[in-house]
């Protein structure tokens, strides 16, 4: 630090951090007062600017982490947590056999310690065992740790009910995210009105608008009927499809089941339409199955795009392209920082797989504690083994909170006047519809606000909960919703839901 | 499984995986063979190949896990891990204090336990503290872990002798190669004449080429002196930039230092004239420093592109646009698994800085394993420590083995007649000119392969030793290279040259 003080005092030092959030006038000022050399000619044109910069990523938008969190992280409040799908929030795993595989597998002197089940170790033997120097620390292939695409393949297997998986057609990933944008990569082509088109629901998670964006594809909106707990049909894909290939070339048709942020979970009918469409239309199919053990009505059950596929017969099952994706950061166990996740591909041409492992290279691998995080999730403890009854405690625990949750936050929401909360019948949000009064949208103009953001910007101000705008994820027109997450624990959602509802009231009040 | 053999029976099941291989032809025969149903209809175009796939995505090439690779792979001989820089190579890890700080910080139960060096707890309860929910399973902030991003800064502070660095300049990735493709994704704009230009040294390594064929940017090529020890001359950066303004803006200039895979350290004079050029041609600066630990010649230095900067005045530092890229596989810990790695970046414009995050956050965060990992690389143990003596020996012992092995190198291809090897002053290759005789490029001709390729494609099958021919990183016309890199242990490196030897000397008779 002595010597940066000299370099200050010779006039080379540069300019505090401080500064960087001031104008260009003022901080030339300041150079010039300061370091008295050549002031002139101390702030040149910047080459990197909101003007000259890509487009396509300036396009983009990502309301899950957007001005919304942003603020939240500004007030730093106790509750802004509730912002993301933050997970697990009580700080320590939700399932400990996971982070006992993963020590093991990060420091394998460990393997020798008592403290750790047999089946812990047996885990981690088997992975570091794939592993390249039999060490998470380094590169593993660019498509994943072979046995892990195996034990991969071994979970879809039992999952779909025997209809067989291969490892091969297995990519471990960067989280879902990494593969969902991989894939689309790979998929976009073709100008003015040959350009891709990407049909994904409206609502949306917003990873699949910011890709469009930045891939310069083009966005096909399909509705998802509120009214009908928020279910696709397949005449609004018929109508999206028919109205897009006017100006483009639609080929992707993306499904979330269970549906981020709306969490409705789509029956086996459904579904088979769904298959059925794009093999007439000829369109591959991306579904994003994160939340695929998080299914919480009891008259619902998740079924794979893939299962469906094939019990439809050869002519779909040998036809229709599909990506299906999954990731360590839902389900029970929800390790999210590890960002693990994989990718099974069907009827890829193989001449492509050959492009997509090209393409996976050049970023070389996947985080291998990320696969490692993978394997753990998809090969959980069977009857038997040592940690299976603490294990089957934890995740039925859970599951079980956040069926209760789910419950819970439906009942509540519907009791408070100008909310409807369709069931959460899986996944981890609820996305009720609020109505905002006409004087709220004016003052919310006013401000140059979406009216729900003007909404969940009062809401964080006044109560310091953060909730995501319907507007980031989209809605129909004239309707208003949020995003909140059901992962606080039950008494503390119980205090955020009636924080809500006491802020609504409040809220139509003043704006009446 | 059972259900599996019964939709087969029922001409309901999928064809076995090993038939993707086939052409479609015999799929469908068969599928009509096997199936019995509509096999007419059984294999319909696909929507996604070489023909409709991203054209951009399709140029790609990227040759350190090309084709030289896979082959490795499919042969898999005992020595073809040689073939990346797989690092640890003996299966543990080169310092101890990393697995236990990173096995502390994934089951922070074991910071009871005594095996535990006291600094490694110190260090787990730093990161652990500043994670959400204490834990690396939750979701960062997209930028990273504050913390660590305050680790980073000191690191650089205290590497570029006191020039001062801010957190916030900071950002977390998944390994130097998400940084870098991040930035080039933001940077790269316009359309035709005025399509960025990116200008790369050539011998480069491939991510470059293939991120700016992703992006569809304009690859601007400057040759480094292979005469004068791979070194970069300003002559040849004005006249690749000269030419290229014929055809594009070239916008954005790539360095690597030390050099992958050519091992060169520039001297301080030679980034101050690079540094110079830049302010002069207007252009944004991408510095990637992943050798920065890995410098062997006794006469060479690594110097950074930012202290250069700030010691050449106000002028510069306040005006020169630079993003700064290190990683976690490099080094003398070389924890490649993690994909850790952080960027800095100088005079950002503060929009910009906002783009960047918004970009980020659509991968929601770097994997928070990573940025632990960042964190200990950055944060070695200071003499008091518990750790600090066994890992001085642990650093020592890398890098002067590294050292040793890298003039070992040198000194044994130079003895090959047809080879010649510039002295390999830092990173962790060599990078030898080899002389391919005119019988050789013609049989290389003949099988459709670029000579240095059929040579390797050689090599690899007479020795089992694999090598990553010089055309995939680029090379004057005419002229043949290999990148090898030098991290088997000494006595397997010996093995590995002596074969080598041997194989070119019978190749130059053979082909005489």
């Amino acid at each position: 630090m002595q010597r940066a003080a000299a370099l200050v005092r010779r006039g080379c030092g540069p300019r505090t951090p401080s500064s960087w959030g001031r104008s260009q006038s003022s901080a030339a000022a300041e150079a010039s007062a300061v370091l008295k050399v050549r002031p002139e000619r101390s702030r040149r044109e910047r080459i990197l600017t909101l003007e000259s910069m890509n487009p396509q990523v300036k396009a983009v938008e990502y309301a899950v982490r957007g001005p919304i969190v942003l603020k939240a992280g500004e007030i730093e409040l106790e509750l802004q947590r509730l912002s993301s799908s933050q997970w697990p929030l009580a700080g320590s795993s939700a399932c400990v056999l996971f982070p006992q595989v993963m020590a093991l597998c990060t420091y394998p002197n460990l393997l020798d310690s008592p403290s750790f089940p047999e089946d812990a170790k047996k885990r981690a033997r088997r992975i570091l065992q794939a592993c390249g120097g039999h060490s998470l620390g380094s590169y593993s292939a660019s498509q994943g740790v072979n046995c892990i695409r195996e034990d991969v393949a071994a979970y879809i297997t039992r999952r779909d009910g025997g209809v067989p998986a291969d490892p091969d057609n297995i990519y471990l990933t960067t989280g879902a995210s990494d593969g969902i944008s991989t894939i689309l990569k790979i998929l976009v082509s073709g100008g003015g009105k040959s350009r891709t088109g990407v049909m994904i629901p409206i609502p949306q998670y917003p990873l699949y608008s910011a890709v469009i964006s930045e891939l310069d594809a083009i966005q096909v909106n399909y509705y998802l009927d509120e009214e009908n707990c928020w279910a696709l049909n397949v005449n609004e894909l018929r109508r999206a499809v028919q109205e897009a290939k006017d100006h483009c070339d639609p080929k992707v048709l993306c499904i979330i089941n269970p549906g981020n942020p709306t969490g409705q979970v789509q029956s086996r009918k459904c579904i088979e339409d769904v298959i059925h469409f794009a093999w007439e239309e000829k369109l591959f199919l991306l579904a994003d199955e994160v939340y695929q053990d998080n299914v919480y009505s009891p008259d619902c059950r998740f079924h794979s795009f893939k299962k469906v596929l094939y019990e439809m017969g050869p002519e779909y099952s040998s036809n229709v392209e599909l990506a299906s994706f999954h990731s360590t950061s839902k389900g029970y166990m929800g390790e999210c920082g590890y960002r693990g996740g994989y990718m099974e591909v069907i009827n890829l041409h193989p001449e492509i797989k050959g492009q997509l492992v090209k393409l996976l290279s050049v970023r070389l691998c996947p985080p291998v504690s990320g696969q490692a995080a993978m394997d753990i999730v998809v090969n959980p403890p069977v009857a038997g083994e040592e940690s299976f009854e603490q294990f089957s405690r934890e995740k039925e625990s859970v599951l079980g909170n956040l069926a209760k949750k789910a419950k819970l936050t439906e009942d509540l929401f519907n009791q408070v006047p100008g909310i409807h909360c369709n069931p959460l019948q899986g996944a981890m949000y609820a996305f009720p519809r609020i109505f905002i009064p006409v004087k709220a949208v004016e003052a919310a103009q006013a401000h140059q606000m979406a009216p729900d953001m003007f909404y969940c910007m009062k809401l964080l101000e006044e109560t310091g909960i953060c909730v995501v705008p319907g507007s980031g994820f989209g809605q129909r027109e004239g309707t208003y919703h949020f995003r909140m997450t059901i992962l606080p624990p039950v008494e503390k959602l119980k205090t955020v839901l009636q924080k809500v509802k006491d802020f609504h009231i409040n809220f139509l009040e003043k704006y009446a």
